[in-house]
C-alpha cells in the first residue's frame, strides 16, 4: 500500500509546476510549491504515509467541515438547515450579491466563506474565544492530536488583510443574519482557518466522518451518525468549490480543499485520507492531490457511484 | 417489504395535497394529482412494489440520464466531458444567460435542458430518427420492456408549446455548439421526454445504474460500470434541479425526476427505484416522491455517505 | 461648415484602423472599413456633407428609434411603456436570462433586440409585410426618399443566420409576450434592419426628431412633439449600447448607432446628424464616428448638458 | 409662478401617501411624509417657492454630483473616468457582486454609493476630515449658505448602522480600488451623507450645474463648464436609480435623489430646482417629487430632449 501511495506521488508530482501557492494571505505565498504529502486511515486500523505527510500547513476552508459538525452539535440539523442553504452554488467560495434585496439561506452553503461565517455564529459559548476554544477542542479530539494549534503569523496575516471575508461578513449583518460584532465573528472565523495542521490531522478528521462519528477500532462516538451524512452530503456537493461537479465525476468521494494546501477525503466506511500539496489550480484546489486522489481513487474503487 | 412500501405510501400521501400536476405543457395537467406509486428492485432479485405502479406517465427529464448514458456509449467520457459540462448551475433546470458572450460547457451541465439538447446531438446515426430510435432501443432493453413507446398526444404538446426550449436550442446553435437543424434536434429531444413509463420501468433502469452497467442477475453488460459511475456522480450533484443539496442531505442516493411526476433513484449495488407521483413542488420535485425517498432511506439506510 | 466636416473626418480617419466591420452577418463582413462620411442638416435648412456620405450601407440598429415611433405613432405613450421599459440594462444589446421566471418590461427597452422584436409585434397592419410596409413608408418620408429599400442579400444573410435573435423571440413568446407566429415578426425585423441608407438619409431622419416631429423648414408635421422628446430621451439613455454613459459624457445629444456602421445623432431644435463608417468598437459601435460626434459636439457646442 | 408651483404642490400632494419615508437609518424614520416643498431659481435671477421650501432634511445621495464635482475639480476629467465608469448599471444603488474576480469601474459610476465611496478617497487633502471640510465648503459656496452643516444625529445614526456601505466600502479595498483606512473613508462618506439642508439650498446647487459653473447672476466662476456637463450628463443617465430612464422620458432634465426625500434638478441654461418630500416609492425616489418634476416640465418645457 504505502508502495501504490508513493507511486501515485512520483506520477502526480509532475502537476505541482501547473499551480502555485496562495498569495492572497501574505503569509500563504511562502509556502513551498514542491511539497507534497498524503495519510490515509483504514477502518481496519492500519495506516499509511507517503511524501511530506509531516509537513504542517493551515487548515483554511478544511476547517468549514468541522465548524459545520460543531454547529450541528451544538443546533441540531434543522437549526442549521434553516439558517444555510445546502445548494451548490455554481460561483466561487465568496459569492453573493450586494444588491440582493434580502439574503437568503438559499444564497450560501456551509462550504462557501459566507456560511461559514454564519456557522461561527452559531457555535455556542459565552464569547467568541470559548466558541473558538470549543472548535479547536473538537479538532484536537477528532485528530486525536492535542498539539493542534493556530499559527499566529497567519492568523494575523488574515486578520490584516481579510478585506473580502468583511464585506462579506458586513452584508451578512446588513441583512440581519447575525447580531453580534463583526470584528468577534471575523476573529474566531480566522482563527479557524488559520489552525495548523499535516496530512495525518486531516486524514484523522476524515476517518472519523467516515466511520459515521465514531472513533475509530473503538465503540467511542464523537457525535451521532446522522451529522456524518449531513457533513458527507454538503461535501459531495459542494466541497471542492466549482469543480464539485468535475471532483465527484473523476474522484467520487466527499472531501474538502483549502487554499493552504491541504485536502481531507472520505470514504465513507472505508478510510479517512489527508493530502497535502499547496500548488492551487485557479479554482482554488490542491492541483496534484486531486490527481493524486483521482488516481487512488480509480485503484482501489473508492468512488461512492 | 411490501408492507414497508404501504405504510411509506400511506404516510407520505397527505404530501400530494401541497404540490400541483405539471400544466407548462397542456398534456400534462390532465395527470391525476392523487396518483402514488412505487416499485423496488433489489440487487438479490427481489420485486416489491405499492400503489400506482403500474400507471404510465411520460418519461419527461429522467430521460435524461439515459441520454447522457448513450452520449457516452456512442462518444466516451472526454468527449461529454469536453462538450458538457458537469457542475451544478444553483440555478433551474434551464438557466443560460442570452448575454453570455460565448457559451462554454461550464455553463450547463447533462440534467439541465440546454445540456440535454446538447447530448441529443452527440447520439451516433443518420439522421434524427435514427437517434431517437437508439435511445428508445436503449430504454426498453435497460427496463426490459419492449413495449415502451411514445405518447404521440404528449410529444404534439411539447413540440407545439416548447418554446423556451426553442429558445435554447437557438442560443445553443447562435454560439456554434452544434450545426444540425433546430427542429430536428428538437424532434428528437421532444420525443425523448414524451416517452411512456411506468415505475416498474425507472426501477429497472435505476438498477441497470446501481449495478453499474450488468444487468441485475445476469452476467450480462449493457454498459461500462465507468459510465454508471459518471451518470451516478451527475446525478448527485444536479439530477434534482436546484433542491439537489436538499435531496443528498435528506436522502443521499442519485436520483433524477421530472416534470411528469416521475423519480427515478439509484442505490448503488444495492436497488433501482421507480416512483410515481405527478404532484410537484415548486421546484419541480415530485413532492410526495421524495418525502416517499426519504423514509425509505432512512429506514433502509441507503444513504451513501 | 464643410471645411469643418473636412477636418473633423482628416483627424478621426486613423481611428477607422483601430475597429473592424461586424463579421457576425456574413454579408457585412463585405463592407469597406475605410468608408467614412458625414451628413449634417441645420434647422435653418442648410446641408453639409463630406467623406463618404453618399454611400449605401444598411440601417441595422439604427431602426430602432422608427420602430419606435411607428409603435408610438400606432399605440400612443402609456401602450408602449406598458409593454417595453425604458430602463438601460447596463447589459450588451441583446441580454435577457433564459431563466428569469417572468420577462417583464424591466427587462428590456427598445433599443435591445428584445424589445424591438416586441415593438414589431405593436405595429398596426394585417400581415406582417403590411407592417413593414408601414415602417418602410414612414422612414421614406422621414429621409424624404422614396427610394430607400431592403437590402435582399443582407437581409437573406441576417435570416439565414440570425440564431441569437431566434432565441430571444421564442423566449419572448414562450412568456407570452407575443402570440403571433416567430417566423412572421422575425421577417418584419430582419427586413427592418436590413433597409439601405446612407448618412444623408439618417442626417434627415435625425432632423425630424431634432425638430421635435416637424418637417424642416415646414409647418408638416410627421408626428407630434411628445414621441419626439420620448424617443430621443430613449437614445440618451441606451442609444449606444453599453457605451451610453461615456457618450452622454462626451458627446452630449441622443443617437443610435448600428453595427452596419451607420449613427444617427440628434441635437434638439438644432440639427440631425448621420454618420457612416463601418470599423466598429467591441461594443458594437462606429469608433471613427463617435470621435467625429465627440469633436464636432465640442467646437459646435452640441451637449444638451 | 407661485400660483403654479402651490396649483402643483396640490396636485401632487395625494402621491405623498403613497410612499413611506426610508427607515433603513433609524433617524430618517423620524421624518414626517406630509412635508412637501420646493424652491426654484432662474437664470434670470427669479426665485420661486412654495410649500415646505425652508424645511430642513439630509441631503443623503444628493451630495454625490457635488462630491463628483470636487472630484473632478480635484483631479480633472480623466482621472475620474480612469477610476470610476459613467454607465447605468440597471441595478439597485449598491449593486455589486462579492464574486467579481476584480472590480473595474464598469462596474459602478458615481451616482451609486460604491462609486460616491471610491470619489471620496480621490478629493484632496491631507485627512480625510479636512477633504469633508473642503466638500462642506464647496457646498456652503455653492448654496450660498454658510450655515449648512452636519446633521450629527443622522451622521451617528448611519454611522452605527451602515453595514452594507462598510461591505461595499471592504469590496473595494480588497479589489486594491483604494488604500486608505475604511472607516476614515466612512466617516468622510457618512458625514457627506448627513449634510442637512432645504430647498432652497438644493436649488442654488442645481442653479450652478444649470449655469455651466458661473454662479447666477455674476461672472464669478464655481468651476469648469466642461464639469457641470459632465455632472449632468452622469445625473441623465443614473441620477434615479433604477428609474432614470423613466424620468429622462417623464421629466426630462439631470436630477439627482436621496433617500432624505431631496431632489436636486437641473434644467440647463434655465433654471435649478429644489424639492422635499420624503415619502419615497420602492426606487428610494421622493414620490410626490417626481410628479411635481413631471408636471413642471410639462408645463415649462424644461425637457432638455
Amino acid at each position: 500500500m504505502e508502495e501504490l501511495l508513493d507511486q501515485i506521488l512520483n506520477e502526480c508530482r509532475p502537476y505541482t509546476k501547473q499551480g502555485a501557492v496562495a498569495t492572497y494571505i501574505p503569509e500563504l505565498s511562502k509556502q513551498n510549491p514542491d511539497d507534497f504529502g498524503i495519510y490515509i486511515i483504514s477502518s481496519d486500523g492500519s495506516r499509511f504515509s507517503a511524501g511530506d505527510h509531516a509537513k504542517h500547513f493551515t487548515i483554511q476552508s478544511v476547517v468549514k467541515p468541522v465548524l459545520l459538525l460543531l454547529a450541528l452539535m451544538d443546533n441540531g440539523v434543522e437549526a442549521v438547515r434553516t439558517r444555510i442553504g445546502v445548494e451548490a452554488t455554481g460561483k466561487p467560495f465568496d459569492a453573493i450579491n450586494v444588491s440582493d434585496k434580502s439574503l437568503v439561506p438559499e444564497h450560501f452553503n456551509p462550504m462557501v466563506n459566507a456560511g461559514a461565517i454564519l456557522l461561527c455564529t452559531m457555535l455556542k459559548g459565552d464569547s467568541y474565544s470559548e466558541r473558538f476554544a470549543r472548535l479547536l477542542e473538537l479538532i484536537r479530539r477528532l485528530a486525536d492530536n492535542p498539539e493542534i494549534d493556530v499559527d499566529e503569523a497567519v492568523f494575523r496575516s488574515e486578520r490584516e488583510t481579510g478585506f473580502k471575508n468583511r464585506a462579506l461578513a458586513y452584508l451578512l449583518k446588513a441583512h440581519g443574519l447575525f447580531k453580534d460584532a463583526v470584528e468577534d465573528v471575523l476573529e474566531c472565523y480566522f482563527r479557524a482557518c488559520s489552525i495548523r495542521v499535516c496530512s495525518r490531522d486531516l486524514a484523522y478528521i476524515g476517518m472519523a466522518l467516515a466511520n459515521h462519528g465514531r472513533k475509530f477500532k473503538t465503540e467511542e462516538r464523537f457525535f451521532p451518525a446522522e451529522y456524518a451524512r449531513f457533513v458527507n452530503a454538503v461535501l459531495m456537493i459542494c466541497g471542492m468549490y466549482d469543480g464539485s461537479g468535475e471532483f465527484a465525476v473523476r474522484v467520487g468521494v466527499p472531501a474538502k480543499s483549502g487554499v493552504g494546501g491541504g485536502i481531507m477525503a472520505v470514504a465513507p466506511t472505508r478510510m479517512g485520507i489527508g493530502i497535502y500539496s499547496p500548488a492551487l489550480d485557479e479554482k482554488g484546489n490542491s492541483i496534484a492531490g486531486i490527481q493524486a486522489l483521482e488516481r487512488l481513487s480509480r485503484r482501489m474503487y473508492l468512488s461512492i457511484f
